[in-house]
């Protein structure tokens, strides 16, 4: 499993799209907090090897190593989401 | 903008593997609550229209019309998320 704490130092790149703690400020991006980390990882894998496109993302994509993925992954499915009254 | 009540009619075909109120209960399935409306819909779209690919998602989505896939995006992302201490 991944590393959280050098998920939570790589996830610094990530903060302009997907927010502090993994809630995107922008409507378009996805929140990442609470995902599970075999859904996080498999996107990040999918970005990297152009299964899945996105402008931002498959250049953001391309630099990350597995160990990379693995620690953000375990990063952001780890901050605790609780869902509202609905 | 969609409904939001006709998105949560819509949306009990979702729970299997969405869960209730959009947290996922499968390791590999995205959680839904509180996405951006505007991110849900474009991914519904992308699966409609082959841009993005997965096995479950490019069948149900294909079912889909205009007005359901604006109507569980309302309904999705106005379920209220909170990210816990981290």
């Amino acid at each position: 499993a991944g590393d959280r704490a050098a998920g939570s130092a790589k996830a610094t790149q990530c903060q302009t799209c997907h927010g502090r703690q993994g809630m995107a400020t922008m409507p378009g991006v996805p929140n990442l907090a609470g995902q599970s980390d075999v859904y996080l990882a498999a996107q990040l894998r999918a970005f990297r090897e152009g299964v899945r496109n996105n402008e931002q993302m498959s250049i953001v994509a391309k630099s990350l190593s597995d160990a990379d993925i693995e620690n953000l992954a375990a990063y952001f499915s780890q901050i605790k989401v609780t869902v509202g009254a609905d």
